[in-house]
């Protein structure tokens, strides 16, 4: 089955406590066509870049089933750009520059040769564009997952609000979906989440793992003990790569089916903070996949006998 | 088999954002002796009291298996008193009173009746009072398992460090690991805590669930994620008398039966913080605690072929 992204491809410069890039490849549809290829072919790429985005990186991402015909390129102009440096605790980051140069004026425009995929993976961009994307398909994907963040609900509600009411799953973090609902209580967020429009939620917590809701059930998942996270970059869209390619593998959405995305995500995502931006993405065989998988498998796998 | 705790029976007044109380009944033993009292019989509790604690709730302890031979009633003296105010997310709170009264010069005598005991709860107390009870004990447990607190690591870590070379498991929170070893990463303090006496190391995440470390090996059990936590208070005491109550029941210290312990910790605690104080463990019954676990299950139950 066939998976749309739409999201940013960019560059990132990035400070932790280990240490400091140049502008190195970033955005989120980069990160989640890296993780999403390991699972599925085509994903479809919807990003736009400046002709200073290396050709090199499109031709990875080719040579790993990713189409690019998605992809503007827009003469003369740069992709844009993040800087950012993370603190002590790599939960918290300061954003140094934020340079939107080709962003400013995305239009996304669906090429014919995306019409008819199942999966829509709608990257944290305006709703505008991310409505836009949803009102060019002629078929509707059999699942539509939105990100987001906390700036487009300060500058952008209602618009949010609207796409909300489009999409199947919203995958947010904690902070986010206290933020949407003005709930402190995640149980009560995704309540209320669930009566904007997804019938379904992700709410990631880092660190802490993530967790699944709809209307019914929950399903925790935890996020591997790291000894070190060198750069958190990219991992939240790492992990929605790795959760979308592994539903649009299977084509299966039921909830049992997303557990499994959650910890394919999860592991996809444990590998994306071992080094600086994509770097070990691109280095990654599916027996370090298998592994890390088992890993997980281990990590939560308990037997116990009902008293 | 049997269980010796060591710990505080006081008094409490709470606020939090739900609700305020007058002076009821806490401390970590009795919160151990709550928990722990559902699995094993007895529960050798030592402590100290005034004559100002209520005679109903010694009485409803002893009807729960739990011995109070070892808990000394000063005449004309007052119970230790602690006050505080959670803040809005109940992860964090402030103290406003502490009052030690009979706390100040407990003197632990370990009765003779209590000698044999296989197993050990070392609740938060200083650091000398720990390894007194130890030292008394003819015969040494099959797992001491110890609680402390920043506190301690301020004005007593050499008597700490003392206490931790005498004991099988250190069960601390997130902070506290962190304090103790100046580690960030809680993967790197754990092997340090492990280099520093402990063979086990259990590290408490409240609202994100608890880790089980040994040389090898680790687990993550997940918290239930509660529509409203009323309060926090004795949570961490109530999953460790579970965790070890579950211990001493099955005699059995393995790993594996080491996370069957956190899970059944996990799921006391998740009812402590359902009202006031220890209020809900003592209206809990057998099958409530039997389809608690079964949410646990389900909450992290997954199942995934390797690819």
């Amino acid at each position: 089955m066939s998976l749309i992204t739409v999201g940013t491809m960019a560059f990132d410069a990035i400070e932790t406590p280990f240490g400091k890039t140049d502008k190195i490849t970033g955005g989120s549809a980069l990160y989640v066509a890296y993780a999403a290829s390991n699972f599925v072919k085509p994903v479809q790429q919807i990003s736009i870049v400046g002709d200073d985005f290396p050709e090199e990186e499109m031709a990875e991402l080719r040579r790993r089933g990713v189409q690019l015909e998605g992809v503007e390129i827009v003469k003369g102009q740069k992709s844009f750009f993040w800087s950012g440096r993370y603190h002590e605790d790599m939960n918290s980051r300061d954003t140094l520059v934020t340079d939107l140069n080709v962003l400013a004026d995305f239009k996304p425009v669906v090429p014919e040769s995306y019409q008819g995929a199942e999966f829509l993976m709608l990257g944290n961009l305006s709703p505008d564009i991310q409505l836009s994307v949803i009102q060019q398909l002629k078929q509707r994907p059999k699942l539509i997952v939105m990100d987001t963040m906390n700036f487009w609900m300060q500058i952008a509600m209602p618009g949010l609000e609207q796409v909300l009411k489009h999409v199947d799953m919203l995958m947010v973090n904690d902070a986010e979906a206290r933020q949407l609902t003005g709930q402190y209580s995640l149980v009560k967020a995704a309540k209320t989440i669930m009566t904007m429009g997804p019938k379904y939620l992700i709410i990631k917590k880092g660190e802490h793992g993530a967790l699944l809701f709809d209307n019914d059930s929950v399903f925790y998942a935890p996020a591997l003990p790291l000894e070190e996270v060198f750069d958190p970059t990219g991992a939240g869209d790492t992990f929605a790569g790795g959760f979308i390619g592994h539903l649009a593998k299977t084509g299966d959405i039921s909830f049992e089916n997303m557990k499994r995305g959650i910890i394919v995500g999860s592991a996809m995502a444990s590998f994306c903070v071992e080094k600086f931006g994509p770097t070990r993405l691109k280095e990654i065989s599916k027996e370090d996949i298998t592994s890390r998988i088992q890993q997980f498998k281990d990590l939560v796998s308990f037997e116990i006998e009902l008293l």
